[in-house]
């Protein structure tokens, strides 16, 4: 039983964070989504540092759905990147892959709808695969390396243990472990909630 | 890591089934909603023996949203009970809390539609506890007993274990592990997956 874990030992505690559905936009799609040269409006930082929530929202049309208010992270990036929850790729019609943040190749596109009107893209929409971020630091006193795949008990009013996730460690990531609404909800865990670095043989 | 599992021993493996949000109606609920003396109209066999997906569907009203076409789930039991993911939960504004079905004190009700008009419900609205459920030969071999919380590693796309999950065995039960679909779009599991009890000391 899950009882018997590493819970409690604080040295292995990882406070988590629950990524809502949001948009990466380029610059040269923020030009036709909001107007050339335009610059999104930063609100709110986010826990990795330079990251932030934009004040713009767009809406994003699948084959079989549409989902409104999509909120956008800044700052711009090389290429525009839609995450959802498996549930709304569903809604959506978009049949989005688990891939890693930026490896894009391959995946479906969508319409994105902005105040400039709609863009259709080619490439851009996934289900983000799990991962947990380290400062160099945290790393160090886990003993975490940049790349491992670690399992993370995660203890909200149940218990969900979510195996291989893989660990972001550098001097630029603070410590955080990312679920997206599904796998929150899953484990009906919220934000302030914490994951605990599971050891198994 | 998740490789040194119980997986791949058989004698270990219960099929998933995902179980979709449904509502399961007292007689007396069907009468409102459908007409005096109702019958359910059987459309599809459910895994567990005596259970079936009726031909009804109802649409479902919470402070936030609304869900249309909610399967219902037959035969009539002594109380309505609407099953929700905590997705679902959320979106209709409903504060579902986990509960094992039949455990209905004091959770929100909502508002059902059918052909007869709506009904306000006081009581009913949960996010079912995920639970296995054995025939008993199954117990025996597998030595589980009912009551027993045992911990089920799901591997779909991705790799989660499910902590504590309620066994319930008897001569009634088939062999079958129910995710809701959070939980299943969480591991990115489909029907026809398998989980494997998973042994932790």
């Amino acid at each position: 039983m899950c009882d018997g874990c590493a819970c409690g030992q604080k040295e292995r505690q990882v406070p988590l964070g629950i990524s809502n559905r949001h948009i990466h936009l380029s610059q040269e799609h923020i030009d036709v989504l909001f107007g050339e040269g335009y610059q999104l409006q930063e609100i709110k930082d986010l826990s990795q540092p330079g990251q932030y929530a934009a004040n713009e929202v767009l809406t994003v049309v699948g084959n079989k759905g549409v989902l409104q208010g999509i909120r956008i992270l800044g700052p711009a990036r090389k290429q525009t990147q839609v995450e959802l929850s498996q549930t709304e790729a569903r809604q959506l019609g978009i049949k989005a892959p688990l891939r890693e943040s930026g490896n894009l190749a391959g995946t479906p596109g969508c319409v994105l709808i902005g105040p400039k009107g709609p863009l259709v893209i080619n490439e851009g929409c996934i289900v983000a695969k799990t991962h947990v971020h380290f400062h160099t630091e945290d790393g160090l006193r886990m003993n975490i390396k940049d790349g491992d795949k670690i399992d993370l008990l995660v203890k909200g009013e149940k218990e969900v243990i979510f195996c291989g996730v893989i660990a972001r460690v550098g001097d630029t990531h603070k410590l955080d472990f990312h679920l997206d609404t599904d796998e929150a909800n899953a484990a009906m865990a919220k934000n302030g909630d914490f994951a605990y670095i599971v050891n198994r043989d």
